[in-house]
């Protein structure tokens, strides 16, 4: 086996990620093509490129990754092959290895939140990062471990710990976008509109209570403010848009309407 | 269709989650089995348990399902089928649906781990979530969305958002068990062994100091300052444990006595 080829054809020197640009995720002796390709389409998800692979059980290049990529493709295109996992890291300057299981060994330990975020930073110092993932069934080995500087370990359910390699690739992939990325955790959708200020909500508040008053709804005058106060806590606790209050002020027209329409029935 | 039918044969009443309890997950229209279990798989890896199919596809239950469940089986067989949205989420308090593209709505939108922390915090007050993900290829309709009053919306690379459901599922469900997961995020695991104080690493450090002052290699004095710092800026570097430091010094004697056999050579 050549020390790294593609299916594109490329020079493989061509496909070595400038050093910084992104971790590389290895797989290490994969063994179902499916499983290669569903990993191509969550590194895309997750804003990431570099692929390798260590010995791939069924050989390489097997069409049935390209069916499960989900467009993806140009991820499974430019994948490198080698022979073993000491040739795979041999450019890198570090190499974490995700291991769900202890080891008799001493090494850093990073959940995978940490571990992306040690990756931003390494990657940021313009070195050249990888990831190790071992096979469906097994792992990786012990030798395969001992090409890693870190391990990384995901906080999940002990009681099933078994994860399927696409997913243990797409909680990597997704804490690496999620490192950089600057989403709001929390937000109010509100498209064209925006939010109603307090005096506008006031407005309708007062021409909400004056209706029932002319109602009757409040009565009897001793239980009207907290009636009132009650009305008013519903309506304040949501941020109501200026769009949503429009409507609000409709609706209340509308059975307004109704009200004085049924006070003066010769009117039918 | 019965309101609620589960293939374990119990009465479905007696799989309600007691609420509180952790988010129900409810598949809107999943086309594919093996989604279905891949789905529960996933749930499994991220502590959760309550699983609902709303007019799945192909009908319920799929041996496929169980095939891809990796021994969540548990979760299929006490999923329950509802034949639309407003059923499967009737004895709800609060639904959240994932849905990456914009709608024209006014809604509160969170981030995947704002919305796990959200879930925690409103499952925390006894209330009962569930979350709504959509069929594999379109996603949630408008009339699914207007049954939930919190949108989830995953930060992913906005080039590649098409997600595979199980994955989609595997982040809410690791967000979910990382809420409260106390693991701190960076450790170093030293197994039997514990850290080294400083006191026994200057230990050695004098050790192999004067070993290399007898054998010549701090020569010449005006070098000694920087070399030695050197060496012990390297060794401080990471934390050494009592164990690796015992390593050390036998590597210190082992090469010692080379060099003293070398310079004495008819020892031989």
């Amino acid at each position: 086996m050549p020390e790294a080829w593609t299916r594109g054809g490329k020079p493989a020197a061509d496909l070595r990620p400038p050093p910084g640009e992104s971790p590389i995720i290895v797989l290490v002796r994969p063994q179902l093509a499916e499983n290669i390709g569903a990993v191509a389409r969550a590194m895309a998800n997750g804003g990431l490129f570099h692929l390798r692979l260590v010995a791939p059980r069924d050989g390489w290049p097997q069409d049935r990754a390209w069916r499960t990529a989900s467009g993806a493709d140009p991820i499974l295109d430019a994948a490198r092959v080698f022979p073993d996992t000491p040739s795979a890291v041999a450019d890198c300057h570090r190499v974490l290895a995700t291991c769900p299981r202890p080891r008799h060994i001493v090494i850093p330990v990073r959940t995978a939140r940490a571990a992306a975020e040690d990756l931003r930073e390494i990657n940021g110092r313009g070195l050249r990062t990888a990831v190790l993932f071992g096979p469906e069934r097994a792992g990786l080995e012990n030798d395969d471990v001992a090409c890693a500087d870190t391990l990384v370990r995901y906080p999940l359910n002990p009681e099933h710990m078994s994860l399927n390699l696409a997913q243990a690739v797409m909680i990597l992939a997704y804490e690496w976008w999620t490192a950089t990325e600057p989403t709001p955790p929390r937000r109010l959708q509100t498209n064209e509109t925006t939010v109603a200020t307090k005096g506008q909500l006031e407005g309708f508040l007062g021409r909400l209570v004056a209706e029932l008053d002319a109602a009757g709804f409040l009565d009897p005058p001793p239980k009207r403010p907290g009636m009132v106060r009650n009305l008013r806590h519903w309506f304040e606790r949501g941020e109501v848009t200026e769009q949503e209050l429009r409507t609000l002020h409709g609706v209340v027209t509308e059975l307004s309407r109704g009200r004085m329409r049924r006070g003066r029935p010769d009117e039918g």
